[in-house]
């Protein structure tokens, strides 16, 4: 049973092909929204409800005790980060945000990606301590209790791995998800003190240029940051959505470097140096370097550029028949707010605006939403992000042309070239199937 | 050792009595507060740095295995909600959020306070029905996956049980901490389906002007609510901080009606039923109604007013030597935006703008900053919040003259009154022990 069939779409709100519709037709009360719903309903979705309503049997039962700290349902129990080494390997291990099962742009902590070269170190926070050293006026050492006493900040941020996205390098596309291709990036409300804060306990030597931040994890991860930046918006994280940081994302304390490349947003904090040049840590030579075109190398490249993907509907997510979708999806910037996005059905033909969920923060995750009805054919979804400092996200061509065509086939755990940023592509097939294509 | 000792506070900093200093001196380089702390800090907290510096024993350990979805470390294992029912037993359950131990503005999904009737219903997703019936054009059944395809909106809110800080109605200063007294409040970002969007599906009979909505949960928790009101911003909440809704908050939906009395957002959401007038539910008879001065009743009295609170420092946090130190706490009212919020450390004497961090969102929790020199003198410390609709916080006394004071005490876990708002006042003593005071 169709409902509420004397409600036909209005064909004039369509804004690009395949079945895009104007994103204010959303700012409404739906009714045009609601009659392209209606036509494409059926009853498997939505059914007429009778008196007296059935009493489920799980409301008939003394509930479960309330916990001290909740955890997610167990219906949810796939709703994990993928990881690259469960046991633990003496190698890197990733673990990828499961995008295509979360909505919203606040990651949850247990579900925050992470890179580690060596697992996540037992750090004692009473014995944990930070020193501040080198071409400083005053070299000083700080506890957590010396830290929770300074002027705090609390922002929402973006952190995203250099090597995020980089199955797209490959040249053909990796048949693989969202949490496969996208998942090394997540969003978090972050609470610490400035940098700038701590380097005025200090004092700067005037020769000071860059700061090295070094983690107290096995392989001492570090890299050399610009004094500038330090002294703009980089902070000593302590909480991350309210709550200290999670052991695998720093705790007790971890840089934050807005928009900056994961990597520098050095975890497990326990020391930074101000020196005058950069130390050319593994992180800036062998790796977090990029090839380009001509042959050339990028070097000391550090904000992620601007970027955006469709979420939903996208890989293992299945149509289950015609009709009325909602296409989002999640853009972002490390040089500033989202400007645009704009939504394409028929693989960049034509293209509608996305609207974007309020508050559009700088270099944070931004929801975009775009209302969509599917007629059964085949169609090609992309999105394509503008941020505040005019810059677009390029296509596959664009990006080639800039950096050169990657030669060869490249593993999706590997990512040997970074700031990959280029339109995603989504082919829906009539049986409602989505594939990763390249168009 | 105190360290730079050259730099004292400029007193025309000072905004209010008892070492509260200008908020703008947050936004520079801190010269000045550092000026203040440097004076204030001993080798306690910061100490010269030597190198080579020291090698923690973490650091020389192979690093656990990160796991599919992470957990707060095990050093916060008393980051948790105090529980006023923990044995379950056939009452009311209330768990408070510990907000002296947080920080930000963000409550983890863990840590969100709950009040239910008996526990939480343990909901299959996949048999889960919302139905939508009453003085409706077409009633209507709809499962998650329907739901799912529906446009969807984020949104950062506050949600307050009606009974929060009702210890503040006790005759006498309850002795008890942030979490006790305020505990229940929390803010989350949710994600879900407008409520005006189904009501579209469904068509509403101009007679209806109210909507039931009905939990699933045992006692089949209801409550009206105005369809003006459900129709403006209320939602079909089915992701909080973007993954799926906390089992003991509603899990797999719940209704956010934001800025309103808790108990409207009703949990484990199952009905709702268009209607001609509200049903007189024990929840809007019984339970969330307030004696005020007259004697008269408050009914259907719903948005929660302008509040704000300090969290640091508040009782069970103390301040083990004079200097510098930040106030800071959390304001918002289910009116809007926060204007301004006040700080004073002489018991409402004199009084400073605290800053707030942004972005201050409608009907969400707002972190507000004051810095702050403790010379070791008793204080006493407020602070006071306005919101955009022109509301101001009142003090005790202008409380009691609306209302009427309380005649009796008032256990901590009991609230036979609501909507509790007054200025909240921690003492501190020479020793650094901070107590609930009335002042």
């Amino acid at each position: 049973m169709a409902i509420r069939k004397n409600r036909h779409a209005d064909p004039s709100l369509e804004v690009a092909a395949n079945g895009l519709i104007h994103r204010r037709a959303l700012l409404g009360r739906g009714v045009l929204i609601a009659g392209a719903m209606g036509s494409g309903f059926s009853n498997s979705l939505t059914g007429a409800a009778a008196e007296p309503l059935p009493v489920d049997a799980w409301s008939l039962e003394i509930g479960a005790a309330i916990p001290p700290y909740d955890r997610p349902a167990k219906y949810e129990k796939n709703v994990v980060r993928t990881l690259t080494n469960p046991k633990n390997e003496p190698r890197t291990s990733q673990a990828r945000t499961p995008h295509h099962l979360l909505n919203g742009t606040i990651t949850p902590n247990g579900l925050h990606f992470v890179v580690s070269r060596t697992g996540f170190p037992d750090i004692d926070p009473d014995k944990h301590r930070l020193a501040i050293h080198g071409l400083v006026k005053q070299p000083l050492v700080f506890t957590l209790d010396a830290l929770a006493r300074y002027p705090m900040v609390s922002r929402i941020n973006f952190v995203e791995c250099g090597g995020n996205s980089a199955p797209l390098y490959n040249k053909d596309p990796v048949q693989a998800n969202v949490q496969a291709i996208h998942g090394l990036v997540s969003c978090s409300e972050w609470t610490g003190v400035r940098m700038s804060t701590l380097l005025e306990e200090t004092g700067i030597d005037p020769k000071a240029k860059w700061l090295l931040a070094e983690g107290a994890d096995g392989p001492s991860m570090n890299r050399s940051i610009p004094i500038a930046k330090a002294l703009d918006d980089v902070m000593i994280a302590l909480y991350q959505n309210g709550e200290r940081i999670a052991p695998s994302n720093g705790y007790p304390m971890r840089l934050l470097v807005p928009g900056y490349e994961g990597n520098m947003n050095v975890k497990w904090l326990h020391r930074i140096k101000l020196v005058e040049a950069p130390v050319m840590a593994i992180n800036e030579t062998m790796q977090y370097t990029y090839r380009v075109a001509g042959p050339k190398i990028w070097q000391f490249f550090f904000p992620m550029e601007v970027k955006s993907f469709v979420t939903h509907p996208s890989p293992g997510l299945m149509l289950k028949e015609p009709g009325y979708y909602e296409i989002s999806g999640l853009a972002y910037s490390g040089n500033g707010r989202i400007a645009k996005v704009m939504v394409s059905a028929d693989g960049g033909n034509s293209w509608g605006e996305a609207a974007l969920d309020a508050p559009v923060l700088s270099k944070a995750l931004t929801r975009f939403r775009m209302p969509w009805r599917w007629d059964g054919q085949p169609v090609i979804l992309q999105s394509r992000a503008w941020d505040e400092a005019g810059n677009m996200q390029p296509t596959r061509e664009e990006m080639s042309i800039e950096r050169g065509a990657p030669k060869v086939n490249v593993p999706v755990t590997a990512f040997p070239m970074g700031h990959m940023n280029v339109i995603t592509s989504w082919a829906i097939d009539p049986k409602g199937e989505v594939k990763h294509v390249y168009a």
